[in-house]
């Protein structure tokens, strides 16, 4: 380990067989963390190329458990997001394609600092589980097509233990550390095609669209080192996506965007990411084909029936697809944000809104905590919209007043106002497909 | 800690305040090793700029105890060497700064590597003592005006703790750590004026000169923020210092010396170091009076006579001082090393001599090792010499058949012939004086 190290720091490469040695010796409890830690930092330092990169992923991979999908017809996919601030498109995503036919058996994971997670969403459907065994969900993929499931610690076990040491070393930021983090979980996880959405943005750990590149054709690389359809496209997270930050208000703007309703800029990217996904499973490239089926079985409401399937398949109420607020909790607080001074919506900072939805409760403060399925943020107006001094811009939802306080006090400056109008933000910066040929869009694709 | 981390990993810069409270919560045993691994690498790649190591190395001196030296008359002085082969330096100097009417109460090391250490080689005097209390030490000081014992795990438990990680995580060869580390522990031993030898060359830790003058100035400017009065030669260590390599055999060389007598580089050196000390310690810049007191001192047999003293002081037997070969103890085995092509000397490298007496005996394999006094090399001639093919070049004394062997095999490949004659070696590549300022030389000064 000494001699890895030292190699690192130099700025040598890692041989395959060096790199799966400390993997699993360090999954073994052969390696001491501290020289897990000097290696992370060295590693942050030098960087890792994409063979290295490749060979830390599977190395990872193959420290535990792996799904098996091969039982399951069709085109097993999967979808990933770099997480986000009102991302609720898996809630779309998922009955979508499957709807469309492809296979969909995915793992999500929850809420971190300020983003939310799938499966908090999901939860705040009265009686869904997420604790489906790997069998339990092949299973239930085989009936309906569609299971969401939360990842068991038994897949990729050095990525949670790396992970922790990371957190407390100052290592996460590291490019190939975060790659492989990402991928080893999505190659354990089974899927054939995988569309990795990379966020950028005030609201993504990636703040810099060349940074999101980056990643983005670095994971593209893992996935096609491992015989995966990778792609990846590049998305705004500088405002918040959809008008919902929140669990409940996210499963409600979710149905209404599978009714064919919904905001504009979930729709859109549910569509783009969707049809990615078809074009993949379907080894084609009509990409304007596979959009129209999509929005096809958004208007027939095919995709909205699927969502009903998979949210009783896994133990949910189904009504939540006919009067989502009927279902779904709801507050027993809320209060209006208003605008300090008129003129058009100039940004709307998604940190600061993720931030403001944590204090109200619909986040953790610490891994483990609870978190209030109804507490949120209702958005009434995004970039670009006219305002006036005193109008509310946002609802802001909490059952405490307390947090309702703190939530109010981070969303006033969330918000700055022009008297110019701002240029539109782009939704889709662009995509890396998977022979890692990059395109970037200046606005939508 | 995490945000210090950070912070330095960032190319940030640390508080005085952060420093001590990173220093003292690890000794403390309130910061995981991983986090100071992180750290420690992190240093490496951005490093500490002089306040920064300044502060840390008086954090370090604050961690432990600290030798008062201040009952002692006259100006306490102390002299460093970063490590070299053959380097018997200070059994000569203490005695003959000593006798110049300096004080010298000093704390020494043991063998490290391929490296020797003072106290080895002052226990190969049978009787001698190196485990004195600082109490004993500073009560013999003042009957005698020099000590040299083992430092104590009191003083700077920082730097062993520190040493002991960084040894495991490749953080070793980082300046600024270097620095800190020789210094905390020059501070922590009290003496008012010091002279850092710092070598360069194939047997030393800093190789090339421009590395060898840097840690010299950081040296130089901690000693200058503490307070003290601080210089630094930078010399070579391509070759062996002397003729003598390994504990027995360096005594009876430091003897000859003190009789006038000797090999004309270590008496050179001893006389620079030596003058430097007297001179700091008188506040004069009288270069030629303090050398030539130095070499009356040498002549007149008082730096011997001194020297007597001070064996018989810390129980060894004083008749070494006359007959060394009577007193020290003798190999049972021995042999000649030979020139394989006949030319001049070109190269002695000086790692491999420190390796091969480390492969008779003289040093450790492991800490705690025992070490066989007798055991060393002698050489005969240096670089330079005109040499024919078959004649012995070096003898070579073990109690081992085996060590023999292998010590002989490690001292053929150290020797390089060449047909032409060797431009010579410089001893003293320059200085670094007390106010910082940096003189170079081409050869001796």
């Amino acid at each position: 380990m000494y001699a890895l190290i030292r190699k690192k720091r130099d700025g040598g490469e890692l041989s395959g067989e060096e790199i799966r040695q400390f993997i699993g010796d360090y999954v073994a409890g052969q390696i001491p963390d501290y020289q897990m830690a000097a290696l992370l930092m060295a590693i942050y330092f030098r960087g890792l190329n994409p063979r290295e990169t490749s060979d830390l992923t599977l190395a990872m991979v193959a420290s535990g458990d792996t799904v098996d999908l091969t039982a399951l017809p069709g085109v097993t996919v999967d979808k990933h997001s770099t997480g986000g601030v009102g991302d609720k498109t898996t809630l779309v995503l998922g009955p979508l394609v499957a709807a469309a036919g492809l296979t969909v058996a995915k793992m999500s994971g929850r809420g971190l600092g300020h983003t939310g997670g799938t499966l908090d969403k999901l939860e705040a459907i009265p009686g869904f589980r997420t604790d489906l065994s790997p069998d339990e969900m092949v299973r239930q993929v085989q009936r309906t097509g569609l299971a969401v499931v939360a990842q068991t610690g038994k897949l990729v076990p050095a990525d949670g233990l790396l992970y922790a040491l990371r957190d407390v070393t100052a290592t996460v930021d590291s490019l190939p550390l975060i790659a492989s983090s990402i991928m080893s979980k999505k190659l354990a996880a089974g899927a054939k095609a995988i569309v990795l959405d990379v966020k950028t943005g005030s609201g993504a750990f990636m703040s810099a669209p060349d940074d999101a590149f980056a990643l983005a054709r670095a994971m593209v690389e893992i996935g096609a080192a491992a015989g995966r359809a990778v792609e990846a496209v590049v998305t705004s997270m500088d405002q918040p996506l959809g008008l919902t930050v929140g669990n409940a208000l996210e499963v409600e703007e979710a149905v209404e965007t599978l009714r064919g309703e919904g905001p504009a800029d979930l729709r859109e990217l549910c569509l783009v990411i969707g049809s990615r996904l078809l074009l993949l499973a379907r080894n084609s490239s009509d990409m304007y084909g596979a959009r129209d089926d999509l929005v096809g079985l958004l208007d027939s409401g095919a995709a909205l029936e699927k969502f009903r399937q998979f949210v009783v398949a896994q133990g949910g109420d189904g009504r939540v697809a006919d009067s989502p607020r009927s279902v779904l909790p709801q507050s027993s607080l809320s209060c209006d944000v208003t605008v300090p001074t008129s003129g058009y919506i100039e940004s709307i900072d998604a940190l600061m809104v993720g931030e403001a939805a944590r204090s109200l409760g619909a986040g953790r403060q610490r891994k483990g905590d609870p978190i209030d399925a109804a507490a949120g943020i209702r958005l009434l107006h995004k970039v670009g919209a006219q305002v006036t001094a005193g109008m509310p811009w946002a609802t802001i939802y909490a059952n405490d007043q307390e947090k309702l306080a703190a939530g109010r006090l981070l969303m006033q400056s969330a918000l700055v106002t022009s008297t110019v109008e701002p240029k539109s933000i782009p939704l889709i910066y662009g995509a890396v497909d998977r022979l890692g040929i990059e395109v970037r869009l200046a606005g939508k694709m």
